[in-house]
């Protein structure tokens, strides 16, 4: 058993300081996203497959941990995103008529890291707008992210904005086969001119040019104002123009130390959104911290197409980039039978105070508690004094 | 895709109003940790199966669903219990010479149910202490255990206790298989004395008698008197009896409120404990609603043997037995782009308050928040008025 505590590649345990961290960051995210209106819910770590990767497309099949339900001898799978759940949700088990705003906090297992240092476990926070089709829905969203990273302290931290329309609006009237658009995207994505063009070289001209011209639209706000003069005037090109103009006046108000770009290639989740979608990037980490965007189609194989805008970050890499908080000292306090001694320990407690009780034989020992007061008796009073 | 929607059996969603009361319990119980000097961990959902089954036993290997590693083509194992990766943690990563403190709160998973009516996926809460053999830790454990029950509201709750080390003091040095022992060991669980006669047949006279006079120790503190009185005297037998009165006095001292009693025959986790163990009833459950006690041999499978008390308990039944908490009121607001208005929603959820801002055409919905105020525009001012 040499190796009992070896645990899997990209498996780690959290200990105590960034445990505690954590533990603060997600209160403060839930709070927060109580105080916009989002109900908490908890959907199960483990789900029929057939729901689980309803309309979710291969990549998420591809992540997801699968095993067999001995109760029923069916497929199980370990979820590897909450977003399908909490679509589940809403259209089954609320059902509401209204607007329904949601939030959640769990964990998620993905059978491959996202990257070299990504954990398989990232602890999945999130937030879902359902029923509402208007851009004010998209803003609150937004404006919960911002507010989440400024939250967590993070430095720099930068909105980068597009739309799953506008390469529709491009496409037009084309039937492609589905193999052929994931190459496109993937080209796309990668921002690789030369297999674009490549993949490309069947379809019209003008298509293939408005692909090229894509590619080199990212930057500011200036990226709109080009954008309307190389790209055809489609109406979903149009609609999706104009909704990320509105946006982006509407945060820089609202969050002028943002800065706001736009990347209008880049087709991250294409097969999952439907309208504006958007990511935040912070100092020290090269990925997004954060995604979400308008995904009205996820109910859909719940039986329930309706309006749904939302997003999700990981607490453990949102952790790890911002700035520790220092840990709140304890008192240290002596153990013994003393009835006064006791009440005066559980006083302090329930007053909120960590009290460390040194436990008979310990007295020399250091304690990982940052204690800087020590509960003595003097005369017949239990006091507290600074070490 | 009709059935997209149902959930396996014994998992199920947690929605709202479950939600946010699981929430609060969770953290308080986790201050309430925290204020007795416990530190937080976090451990993985996922292990390799052997060191996550390293010394446990048979039972929690059949309560712990596997699956294979893409990455290494090894088994692992979903935690169907946390507290052997607590003692790997505090084994190996921790590694401290003295009293070590923690807690953790996160999902664990089961092949089967554990009754009729369990979930398959508890939130698991437990603390653990470390590196102190003596009765003090034992107490501190039982306390914090008491005060978990008491600040969720149960009622009626009832304190039980027993000790793995009364059966092993009358066995004394007969040497019994595994089987035979398991066999007996569970005959005494459900109190079947017949079983227990005809399994103990070829024993010592003076044994079998012991054995069945466990089976009548149970009841209030006159259990312990009768106990010196019927079973030998065995050294480990007087050890645990004193040890379970030293107990009992203290913590009827301490949480006066408390029932008390014993059931020395009650031999849940036999193989786990290695001395006293004790389990808390509450009104409205049939089942422990927490068990915990001592087990100094968790970590000597990762090289560590040192002495180890601790519990957990499951927030979900926790919740279910804890009366509601009132959902907090909320302010209703309207949507617009008013720059006094935006300034004034946010200023009141950074003081706290759920804000829900009515987004454009679903002004005549029901909310699912009590709004009892809202944010009304009077002459240029934006003030929260009583609805």
């Amino acid at each position: 058993m040499a190796s009992a505590w070896l645990l899997p590649e990209h498996i780690a345990d959290v200990l105590p300081s960034q445990a505690r961290r954590i533990e603060e960051l997600r209160r403060e995210l839930l709070d927060m996203a109580r105080s916009y209106g989002c109900e908490l819910v908890m959907p199960p770590l483990l789900e029929h497959l057939d729901s689980l990767l309803s309309g979710t497309g291969h990549a998420l099949d591809l992540q997801t941990f699968k095993l067999v339900d001995q109760l029923s001898g069916r497929s199980l799978g370990l979820r590897a995103d909450t977003t399908p759940q909490v679509a589940r949700i809403d259209a089954h088990l609320l059902n509401r008529a209204g607007v329904t705003r949601l939030c959640y906090c769990g964990p998620v297992l993905h059978t491959r890291p996202a990257g070299l240092h990504a954990t398989r476990e990232p602890l999945q926070f999130g937030i879902e707008i359902y029923g509402h089709a208007g851009l004010e829905a998209d803003l609150e969203v937004q404006e919960l992210a911002l507010d989440a990273v400024q939250r967590a302290g993070l430095k720099h931290a930068a909105l980068d904005m597009g739309d799953a329309r506008l390469v529709r609006g491009v496409l037009g009237d084309l039937q492609l086969s589905a193999s052929q658009l994931d190459a496109l995207v993937a080209a796309m994505a990668s921002k690789d001119a030369g297999s674009l063009r490549a993949l490309s070289a069947d379809l019209p001209a003008a298509v293939q040019a408005h692909l090229q011209s894509l590619l080199s639209l990212f930057g500011g706000v200036e990226v709109l104002a080009r954008a309307r003069e190389v790209l055809p005037a489609h109406p979903l090109i149009t609609a999706a123009l104009d909704d990320l103009q509105w946006l982006a006046q509407h945060l820089q108000h609202s969050h002028p130390d943002i800065r706001i770009g736009f990347d209008l290639a880049d087709l991250t989740g294409y097969a999952y959104y439907s309208g504006v979608r958007f990511a935040l990037y912070a100092e020290g980490f090269s990925d997004a911290v954060l995604r979400g965007g308008r995904y009205d189609e996820v109910g859909a194989v719940f039986g329930r197409r309706r309006p749904a805008v939302g997003f999700s970050l990981d607490l453990k890499t949102l952790e790890a980039l911002s700035p520790a908080s220092p840990l709140r000292a304890a008192v240290r306090a002596p153990w013994g039978e003393d009835a006064e001694l006791r009440a005066e320990v559980r006083r302090l407690r329930e007053a909120g105070e960590t009290v460390v009780c040194v436990l008979p034989g310990h007295e020399h020992e250091g304690d990982e508690f940052d204690c800087d007061r020590e509960l003595v008796q003097i005369d017949t009073q239990w006091v507290v004094r600074a070490l």
